[in-house]
């Protein structure tokens, strides 16, 4: 396994704790001069020369934000309060202490899924817990409000055990309410194997936290946050000791959408970061689902919009999620609703229109006791004689119509 | 006003007794030779000469239906039996007796949306009430599942209501659950003005009804329906004393949806006939509605059937509704729910993300109580000094932040 050089670690851990994330002109500057110097200039310890300047502008403008030659200039003046107080290697440290490890994408396990972020990509993962992030395709983000109701934690936990049984991992935010609830469903359900699952998930949940995962925020999700660290995954892109903000939550949300195939919404009021997730979700391209609810419920409005919009798909329980994360996989086979699956457009067909016109007209004209004669069911079913005949040989086939002796036909069950 | 004569009507009542809804060689062979001869030569009063076989069989042809010679033969063979008990003039009289009447597609009040149904439209209406039924764009269809929930009543009863109040006719099929309530809602709601309605719906509500208008079915909603018939409308394609057959339940969902702008399906199981309506208005390029509820009720699996596979729109109000039926009208400007209309894609906004990325650093840099110097704030940001100064001054515009005296800073209320 390739495991980076302390320098680089060193760099990328320096960059995550001066540069806020998603701040593009910071990538920048490490794809044009790689994270060692990057960290280097952005602590003011080496000069940016013209040619970093130039490249950054250049990258920028290559991935359509307005690049300047100035673009370096202004971020450096972000960056430069923040410098006196690096100290990269004591927040390895910390984070080692913590039985975590930082990830950086220099690593083999560095989730290949984050390099969709192209310039939002973080500059390194602090995790804490069994670092081994799975797939993208493996895990689904299951979200929503902090302020959730018994409807919304019931469907969550149903959503989220279903999931693990699986062999997904749930991903989400930590948070009070919808978030906590998937995480407690998820370490819950691990252990159990599932039907389809070969063997238990490893890491059944993940937490992706907005501060260092030092800090278990919100301080009420401590011990679930410390269980999911122990038998899942806790992982942060700022520093150990970085505060939860504002911009540092709607950010992480990035984050939560990327490792996922599919995000979903299982309760959102009308404006919800929860929406803001499902929508980093939707920009990536990957699955969107919204968990319907009663219309009077303020926490399921957000849902609804999400429906309304088009922005998500219906989702009712763990296999239509599948479908969503996995469209071409197990999913499918696990649909015991009703003969024709949904996401795929074919008309809804009410009872008994599986059968032809004539036969319809037919069975409604067949007497349910005393049986009619041939000639009286042309009548009222408006059929030809030879039609009637040949419809009453097709439904007594289908076990729907029955002769008596007398040549007297009436239905038959279903 | 124009009314077709006599001959018209009664050769299209005959029609509408011998050949059941929805035969397109019916149509057809009234496109080819005029409704006289039509019930002429389906009563086999008539030869059906050669020229009327290849004029049956070429419209057939042009529209998309597998059009032979045969065709009309075989169409004689299904109607014959019923000739026998031919009696237009006696269900014209019949109609009449109910204050009733028949209208034909020669009349001025025949409603211009029917002829969209091509050769599926009706011979004639049979009507009981006030015959003046509204454009489509004044009708909305709601329905839904005969065993419906108190969830699904109450949701029916706000819908049917706002629609009324806002100008519009609540259509449905009289069943039980859903229908009834939608049409016991509209009448209720009907004589009260609405806001934005110039005077009291006309026609509140209308019950298509699968069976004649003179046999009010089913039984247990008699009262309602004279309560219709009386104030709003009941009308249907076959004639007086003809049964709700299967068949005919299923053609009379083409009619509500033929009718309306929009069919709003409220609660359905995962097969219902509701679904069969909502196909229908799909069909016809008409909007679609599902209201959502919860995903353990089972009465709500057809609503969300059609949310997931794409066939509907969610619906949570009359507002919304008025919206799908009606997209460039009224109902746009009554949304009070966010600044961002459903329906328009547009990206959805966490609370403070209309502020720029360096104004949300910011924000969340400032401290609730003491404050903060422009130098601290700047490195607890990640902003350079000019940066934070400009962003002070934006966000003390905006009410957000507030200076002492004394050169520190904190936060203002929201």
């Amino acid at each position: 396994m390739n495991r980076p050089s302390q320098e680089v670690l060193a760099a990328r851990a320096a960059l995550s704790r001066l540069v806020e994330p998603s701040d593009a002109v910071g990538q920048a500057l490490v794809a044009a001069v790689g994270p060692e110097r990057a960290a280097g200039i952005a602590a003011g310890r080496e000069p940016a020369r013209a040619a970093a300047r130039r490249g950054v502008a250049s990258l920028l403008e290559d991935n359509g934000f307005r690049g300047s030659g100035q673009a370096l200039t202004e971020a450096l003046e972000r960056w430069r309060p923040r410098a006196a107080s690096l100290a990269p290697e004591r927040d390895l440290a910390t984070v080692s202490r913590f039985r975590g490890t930082m990830l950086v994408p220099e690593d083999d396990l560095w989730p290949q899924a984050l390099h969709e972020l192209g310039l939002g990509m973080p500059f390194c993962l602090w995790t804490r817990g069994n670092a081994a992030i799975p797939p993208a395709g493996k895990c689904v983000a299951v979200v929503g409000s902090r302020d959730a109701t018994a409807y919304g934690l019931a469907v969550t936990g149903e959503l989220s055990a279903g999931l693990v049984l699986r062999g997904r991992t749930v991903v989400s935010g930590g948070a009070y309410g919808i978030d906590a609830q998937a995480h407690r469903s998820a370490l819950a359900a691990a252990g159990t194997n599932g039907p389809d699952a070969g063997e238990p998930v490893r890491t059944p949940t993940i937490a992706v936290l907005a501060g260092g995962i030092d800090r278990f925020y919100p301080a009420g999700n401590e011990d679930l946050l410390r269980a999911v660290a122990d038998r899942g995954l806790i992982l942060s892109e700022v520093p150990p000791g970085s505060a939860p903000t504002r911009w540092r939550f709607l950010q992480r949300n990035r984050l939560i959408a990327t490792l996922s195939a599919a995000t979903i919404v299982v309760e959102a009021r009308w404006r919800s970061g929860a929406l803001n997730t499902a929508h980093h979700a939707a920009g990536l391209g990957r699955g969107v689902g919204a968990v319907p609810g009663p219309v009077h419920s303020a926490n399921s409005a957000g849902c609804h919009r999400l429906l309304r919009d088009g922005s998500a798909v219906c989702v009712s329980d763990a296999a239509e999620v599948l479908e969503l994360a996995d469209p071409f996989g197990a999913g499918l086979a696990e649909n015991s609703s009703g003969n024709v699956l949904p996401g795929q457009n074919q008309p809804v067909r009410a009872d008994h229109d599986d059968l032809a016109v004539e036969d319809i007209l037919l069975l409604d004209a067949l007497p349910l006791r005393s049986g009619s004669p041939v000639e009286k069911l042309a009548m009222v079913a408006g059929l030809g004689i030879p039609a009637v005949r040949a419809g009453l040989a097709r439904l007594e086939l289908e076990g729907l119509a029955r002769c008596s002796g007398s040549g007297l036909w009436r239905r038959a069950g279903r």
